[in-house]
């Protein structure tokens, strides 16, 4: 164990300073949450996204209480485009509208964000199902929130690049993810659109799976034609959408028929839990399809998520034997530390991005494990959600990157353990070390 | 020639059970087809996707045998999706509706698949017509599945990678690849996401280029109002789709004005099959456009692909050079096997992936192999596709990526010879070599 | 400054054969227009793109001077297509039409291309705020194609490559890139798939951030439902659309909001002009959001575009400490020459490809060149669009893609230092130098 004199000196400095830094800050912003919440402060966005655990004032310099038909008085003409949503609603319509106060207050000087419970006071049933997600952990619609804060990058990275993942994840801390404000239009959610605002992309390119699959092929040929307004039961579509499988009824319960986990996990579909969510699969399914033929689907799925990780242990073993090797340069002393893990500056010890979880795996790792974690993270994921989705083609083809991605891996491994004891002197190090990234957030947080 | 103890014990086994292997199995299977149809066998998949070559009885434990209406009374409420879909189809209008029978049979224990041949009972000159692209060779569709089942590579890899293949390539066997059962609509079909279905991705990005074109922006702005009902004749589309161009009044022979053969090959626009050819695309256009600028178009499409082979001809060279040095890795000798290459192993000599056609090119090659592979059958048919299509922004871009993935491969030629003598030493292989994938191909078939 | 026999005697030859060369073509087509204008030559496409500066008539076998209906009478036959477009455009509506002659003139002989000029005579004011765009400099639509024809690479790079820019650039030099001929629908111009014809994929990937904001999303749920008739006005649409924000009440003068640049050059917000330019912004997204809400989001894309430039800064660094050292490969004497740069074969110099300017660097540089060019050009705009469209999930993806492809560079930059001596003396070269590739281009032009 060695470290240098200007690490004694800094980190004294940071043990005396460390409490003011975290509770002495006065401004409006609130301590952060989860873990790591001594280590960040919100910033004003956070209360736009998580009202209830940021609670933001939208404190104005017009006062008075106004009721009803008072507000929209002056929003007719001032935010125009908001008052013609609401009047397009369903609030708008009856002897009894849902009026701007009872989602934002009366008292123009205190009005507030609506959080989940706010719309539960009028749709308890959908906030219950909602919430009935948590019991099958993460994944989950209803942990989403908990889980982004949870996360060390979240804590550590600067808010301009991390705040962003509040806009996907807020699902679980506002209802207008999906029924977009001010017409919270059920009709519109019901569209595979609104699910692929946050399902596309890499990890879960659920948008590219399905719209390559013949049940999205067929919506996006006829999908503008058919009457959204009905409810998503049995026969009121010609395909499935996203909505129609993982929502059928218009149960926001969207967690109980999920096994496999966005494919990051290997599971077994053997166990009895599984087998329960696989059978109301079978259910769902069955409005179109014989149950043999949907029995075979899933057998061609478990092997093809079989195939994945044959592919993903041949990989992780080629790193971890480097690692033994002290060849998964940089080692971990050499490593940005987080702000969190200041003690493991005069400790180090091996903590390898994503074999130690996925919190870290974005940022603070090396190149060869940032291959392995694209590899498993981004193509794997997408194998897994073309052959899920019914889009083959898409499963194949990412199978085919998930072998070309593990040869550039064994042939850099090869490299770095050729060269393996130069580069260990060498000056190959990851980027922002010495917290000069940290560093730049704690100024701009 | 060496070859270890192990291997000749190992070779000895193999072929005494060679033969009871290929034929022992006696499961409800079928020995698979083509040149290498004798190292795999058929999964219960293999009917639905080609219900001629692999027919599929879907018994069932229902008895009996039924006729017109019969059918629908227990499957309105079975599978209520697909008896709407007949519903709305042209099957069930008229005075002598086409019931279920006629394409599934009528005792329920014998049910079985419609191949193109049951459809083309009532629809004789569409199918004439697809067949008739058989005479100009590959790519076609008439001759996708017998393509897809002669490759290496689908012989031996995991069957749940390559069955996808079959998604695609069933557009020879069964006719709902365009006219999605039970509706086989005309309408539908006419859309291009009929054809992007399975024309989307590489090696044909006939999608993205089509839809970055000024035609398919234009499709993507009005097309949605268009009358889909009207035939694909002239003047009847403001602008021309996928099928507008390809299959114009309706013709099922799409490969009558095909030259470029995806742009994989290189080919002489000016033989007189293709001037024959060319002159009927000339046709096809001058329905908006002047004869003048079509050929200029067409020029310019000649000298992007002159430029295009130019490019992969600089690169093709450096490999074979590296080749002939022996530094092309892996060699010969330390490749995986396919099944049926099992005399390799005693004769090994130098098959090179690429170089020696297309079949073995997704899985049994080295890194540079590799990156030619991506260059030749990515990037290059990017290039074509964007410029055929009249998305000029996607040929430049692809041209750009060509410039670059040729400087990467000049790169790292140039470091497999600086390194060479080590590297032959060292363990850069292939995943999966020694038959290891292949027996576990072998394990889950 | 060492030269070669063989670099003498060419020299001398093309010292001879230059005036020849570029002034001795006889041919229909028109020398080149711009700073490297001397060295090339139009081809009759560019005629088509650009009809102002390389006129080209459209010389026809029928004679005649042709008026009002007379052109239909043939075309409505020969060119269907076109004849139905301009029947359902406004052109032909009312007592006066605008008939054929009015654009393409009467002398059935001499007909000709029409441009923005051709149109202005109507719309004047439309014309007037394109042209006011010029004084903001580029980017620019006004002065898109003056642009293009400025950059090296355009002039020497193969003409079927590069004419392609001419497909989006030639938005300066006539008016159908938005209004659809023959049709030259405001309808159509209004939707953002007219924008996205040429604002997709990188470098401004306005499409992806657009559709995969809040906003996008509706529209892609319910904009096929919208009266595209009305004009760009306060409230006319339910969310905004490229148009309803950048062109709102249809002011054709775009640039006067845009402060960023593309995201591809740094600039300081805070500057006089630009806070002008911001508060503009303001005023528009006030339509449906609170001002203070906008003034954050305007606070986070500042603090996103630093968060970019400081990583960009990080590893320009690295590129220019290992120029300085000599090993950004190839070295100047090493590199291809443009066409106008013959001088340089007697006198290199180090050019590098960005850190001069952007003209060069599609073509004329080395491997680790190349890999910041990518990073600058293509994964720091994707992060900045995504950040300003609202897609905040896309920023910080690329957000992660710019650390991922920084550590590559630091990698690589280590490996080639460390390799720094053996490597000059190898054969690393890009391809296509000693004008190779630009002779193929003389050849071809």
């Amino acid at each position: 164990m060695r470290f240098s004199h200007r690490q004694v000196v800094i980190g004294f400095c940071l043990l005396l300073v460390w409490p003011m830094w975290v509770w002495g800050d006065s401004s409006a912003s609130f301590r952060g949450t989860g873990e790591y919440g001594g280590s960040w402060r919100s910033d004003p966005m956070h209360g736009y996204w998580d009202p209830l655990t940021y609670p933001r004032p939208e404190s104005s310099k017009v006062k008075g209480v106004f009721q009803g038909e008072e507000c929209l008085e002056c929003h007719a003409t001032l935010t125009p485009g908001i008052v013609q949503d609401w009047r397009a609603s369903r609030h708008a319509q009856g002897s009894h509208p849902v009026f701007c106060p009872s989602c934002h207050g009366q008292d123009h000087e205190k009005l507030f964000f609506p959080t989940p419970e706010t719309c539960g006071r009028c749709h308890p049933q959908r906030l219950e199902q909602v919430e009935d997600e948590k019991r099958y952990g993460f994944p989950s619609h209803a942990l989403a929130m908990e889980r982004v804060v949870d996360s060390k990058h979240f804590a550590d990275k600067p808010k301009a690049e991390v705040a962003a993942c509040l806009q996907c994840h807020s699902v679980a801390t506002k209802c207008d993810s999906c029924h977009t404000r001010h017409r919270f239009s059920a009709a519109e959610a019901r569209r595979p659109e609104a699910c692929v605002t946050c399902h596309s992309g890499p990890p879960h390119p659920d948008d590219t799976s399905y719209f390559a699959s013949p049940h999205g092929v067929r919506y996006l040929k006829e999908g503008n034609g058919w009457d959204w307004s009905k409810p998503l039961r049995r026969g009121n579509y010609p395909v499935p959408t996203c909505a129609g499988c993982h929502m059928k009824d218009g149960n926001h319960q969207v967690a109980d028929k999920a096994l496999w986990k966005f494919g990051i996990r290997e599971i077994n579909p053997e166990t009895a839990e599984n087998r329960i969510k696989r059978n109301r699969w079978v259910k769902v399914c069955g409005d179109c399809h014989p149950s043999k033929v949907i029995n075979e689907f899933f057998h061609t799925l478990d092997e093809e998520r079989g195939s994945a990780w044959k592919k993903l242990y041949t990989v992780e073993k080629i790193l971890k034997n480097l690692r033994s090797d002290g060849l998964l340069l940089p080692n971990a002393a050499d490593r940005p530390l987080y702000p969190m893990d200041w003690l493991a500056r005069w400790f180090p010890k091996e903590r390898i991005g994503f074999l130690e979880g996925q919190a870290s795996a974005f940022y603070n790792v090396g190149a060869l494990e940032r291959d392995y974690f694209d590899l498993w993270y981004f193509t794997n994921t997408g194998a897994y959600k073309g052959m899920a989705h019914g889009a083959k083609k898409m499963a194949t083809r990412f199978h085919g990157r998930m072998v070309e991605e593990s040869h550039a891996i064994v042939v850099e491994a090869d490299r770095v353990r050729t060269l393996g004891k130069r580069a260990k002197k060498s000056d190959i190090k990851p980027l922002w070390t010495e917290g000069e990234y940290t560093r730049y957030n704690r100024d701009h947080n």
